[in-house]
C-alpha cells in the first residue's frame, strides 16, 4: 500500500481523495503570460489552451516541463473474442507483448524518437508468459469472461486492475516520470471500448463501434450487434452511465460505485488499469497524455469516477475510431495529432509528446514583448 | 559558386539540373516494407505515407533518419506594408531577428525542443542590422518595391535571393542538417504570399487572403483589394500562373522564367529564398519540411520552376491562412499538424519535425511480422 494512503482507505479511494480540478487563478494567469510573450494573440492556436490546460492542472505557471516521459503499455485478453469481432488470433496478444519487451514494435520505435520510457504490464493476458525481468506481471485473470453474456469482471477484478494502474503510475513518477502516456494490448478491446464509450456517453453502439484494426462489413455488423448484446445483458442502459448503486459498501460517492459497475460490466483488464493509471497521474498533478480509441473509453471511465482527472489530461490523437471522437467530445478534449492512425499501443500519444512538451516550452523560454523590446500590435 | 556547378552554369542552373523527382521502383519496394511491419496494414495512416514518399525521394529504403534539422529563418520586408495592409509596424521584422537571435522567440523555444539549429538570414531587412556574428548577411535591397505599384523585385534581385536560400541550404547540409525546415520573418508578407498563391493556382484574391496575424474586416478588405490590384499592376492572370517569356537569355526552360517573373513580380526577397532553399535541399536529396502560408507560396514557386522539388517536400503543418490550404492542394501535400497556428517563423515545421522522424523510424526499426513470429492477419 503507498505510503500516502491513510489507514484502512483504498489506494483506490485515496487517490479519488487527492485529485485537485484545475485551479481557476492558475488558469487566469497563464492565459494573461501566454498574451505578454512575443507572438501575435492566439497565434499557436490549440498549443495555448493545453499550455494554458497543463498549468491549472499543475497549479503553477509555467507548468513543469513535461518530460521525461513514461510510456505504460497494459496488456490484456477478452472473453468477447469467442464472439468472432476481431480476425487476428488472441495469441497475437501475447506475441506483441514479446515483440514489445524485444523493442520491435511501432511504440518502441515512437518511444525512442520521444525519449521516453516503455513499461508493458500483464494485467489479464489469456496466457502464461516467459520470465522476463522487464515484464510487470500483474494478471488478474487468463482474460475476462464474455461481456456479451454477462459482466466481463467483477466488481472487485475492475478495482484490483484500477489499482495495478495507480501502482505503475506511481511507480513511474517515482523513477523521475514528468509525463504519463497510456498504452494497450489486447485482441478485441476496440470492442470493449465501444460498449464502454456506449454506456459512458449514451451514444448508439452503431454510432461508437468501428473497425479497429480491419474488418470486414460484416465482422462489423457482428461486433455492432455484440456491443448491443453487450449493454442489454447487463443491464446498461445506453442513455448515460449513472446506474443505481447495487449495496456495495460505500467507500466511494454512489456515482463512482456506478461507473465502476459498468466498467466491470463491459470493459477489459487494460481499461481498469489505464482508468487507473489515469487517477494516478492526476492524483499527483502528473499529466496524462491519452493514446486512442481504449484511452478514450478508459478516460471516460475516470472521468465517472472523478471529473476532475480529465483536467489532468491531454488527448494525444484522434483516432481512426469513430467511438473515439465521440469520447472525445464527451471529455471535452482536442486531439492533437489526427492523421488517421489505429494501431493503439500508445503510438498516438507517443506522438503528440513533443507538441505537448513543445507548448509548455513556449511559456518557459519565449520572451515577453516588454522584455525583448518588440513593438506590440495596438490592439 | 559552388564546386559542383558546371563552369558557366548559374547555382540556379545547376540546381535544377540536378534535382531529380522520387524513384518508382523505390517507392513501391518502401510501400512493401511497411505491409511486411509488426502492424496492421495502414494502421499508421497519414505517418506511413510520408516515410513512403521521403523513401522514393531519396532513393533508398528505409531514408535517412531526418535529423538533425536545420532551420532557416529568412527576413525581408515589404514595400506593400506602406498600403496598410498589417497592424504590425514595419520595425517589428528587425526587433523579431533580434528576438530570433537572442533565442527568445518561439522558434526558438520549438528549435530547442526539436534539437534542431537556427540560422537567420537577412534576405531584405528594410533597416541595418546590427553586428552579429550569428547573422548571415546576404541582403538584396532595403525590401521590396510595392507589389501593388509593379514587379516587387527585379528578376535579377529574385534570383539573387533564390541562389541565397540554395547557398543556405548547401551550407546547412554540409555542417551536417539531414532535414530542412523553412522559416520566414517579415511583416507583410501573408500580402505577398496571397498574391503569389493567386497567381501559381489560379484562385481568386478574395479565396486566399486571409487575416495573417490578426487584422481587422475593413483591413481584411483592404488587402484583398491589394492583392487584386498587385496582379493586375503586374500583369498576372489569375487563372493559372504560366505567363509568356519576356525574351529573357534562356538559361532556364521557358515554363522556369515565366515561374520567376511571377514571382519577382508579386513575391518577396523571403519567397524566393525559401524557394531556393527548397530547391537546393531537393537536389541534395535532403527532405524539406515546409512550415505555414509564407512556405507554400514558395514550394509553388519551386514547383514551378522544377516539379519535382515537391517530391522533397514534407508540408508541416496547415495554418489557418485559407490560402495555405489552397497552395497545399495546388502542391498535392497533407501536412501533418493542424492546431491552427499563424505564426510563421518555422513554428509548423518545427513541430512537424518529431512526426517525421517518427514516421521514418518505424522503418529502421519496427520488426517484420517473420522476424517477430507475430501472427499475421489473414488478408
Amino acid at each position: 500500500m503507498p505510503a500516502d494512503t491513510e489507514p484502512g482507505q483504498s489506494p483506490l479511494s485515496g487517490v479519488l481523495a487527492a485529485i485537485r480540478p484545475a485551479d481557476p487563478a492558475v488558469l487566469a494567469d497563464a492565459r494573461a503570460h501566454q498574451d505578454r510573450l512575443t507572438k501575435p494573440r492566439g497565434s499557436l492556436g490549440a498549443l495555448e489552451d493545453v499550455a494554458v490546460r497543463l498549468a491549472g492542472a499543475a497549479g503553477v505557471t509555467p507548468p513543469p516541463m513535461p518530460e521525461p516521459a513514461a510510456l505504460a503499455i497494459f496488456a490484456a485478453d477478452h472473453g468477447v473474442h469467442a464472439q468472432g469481432v476481431s480476425p487476428w488470433p488472441q495469441e497475437v496478444t501475447v506475441q506483441m507483448v514479446a515483440n514489445f519487451l524485444a523493442g520491435g514494435a511501432v511504440a518502441n520505435a515512437f518511444a525512442a524518437q520521444a525519449g521516453a520510457t516503455v513499461t508493458v504490464v500483464d494485467v489479464g493476458v489469456a496466457a502464461d508468459l516467459p520470465d522476463d525481468p522487464r515484464l510487470v506481471r500483474r494478471k488478474v485473470a487468463y482474460g475476462t469472461a464474455d461481456l456479451s453474456q454477462g459482466p466481463a469482471m467483477t466488481v472487485d477484478q475492475a478495482v484490483q486492475a484500477l489499482e495495478t494502474g495507480i501502482a505503475v503510475a506511481r511507480d513511474l513518477v517515482a523513477r523521475g516520470a514528468r509525463c504519463l502516456i497510456t498504452g494497450d494490448m489486447g485482441i478485441a478491446n476496440t470492442t470493449a471500448s465501444a460498449a464502454l464509450i456506449s454506456a459512458f456517453t449514451g451514444r448508439d453502439p452503431a454510432d461508437v463501434t468501428g473497425r479497429g484494426t480491419g474488418i470486414t462489413d460484416e465482422t462489423h455488423a457482428l461486433k455492432v450487434r455484440t456491443v448491443r448484446q453487450a449493454l442489454h445483458a447487463n443491464a446498461v442502459p445506453v442513455a448515460g452511465a449513472r446506474l443505481p448503486g447495487e449495496g456495495m459498501e460505500a467507500v466511494e460517492p454512489v456515482e463512482a460505485v456506478e461507473a465502476l459497475r459498468v466498467l466491470a460490466a463491459v470493459g477489459g483488464f487494460e481499461h481498469a488499469a489505464i482508468a487507473g493509471f489515469i487517477l494516478g497521474g492526476a492524483a499527483l498533478r502528473v499529466p496524462v497524455i491519452l493514446d486512442g480509441v481504449i484511452a478514450g473509453a478508459a478516460a471516460l471511465a475516470a472521468a465517472a469516477l472523478d471529473p476532475a482527472a480529465t483536467d489532468h489530461c491531454v488527448a494525444g490523437h484522434r483516432s481512426a475510431e469513430p467511438g473515439h471522437s465521440a469520447a472525445l467530445d464527451h471529455l471535452g478534449l482536442r486531439p492533437l495529432v489526427d492523421l488517421e492512425l489505429r494501431l493503439g499501443e500508445g503510438t498516438g500519444g507517443l506522438l503528440a509528446h513533443p507538441l505537448v512538451c513543445a507548448a509548455v516550452r513556449v511559456m518557459h523560454d519565449v520572451a515577453t514583448f516588454d522584455a525583448a523590446g518588440v513593438t506590440e500590435k495596438p490592439v
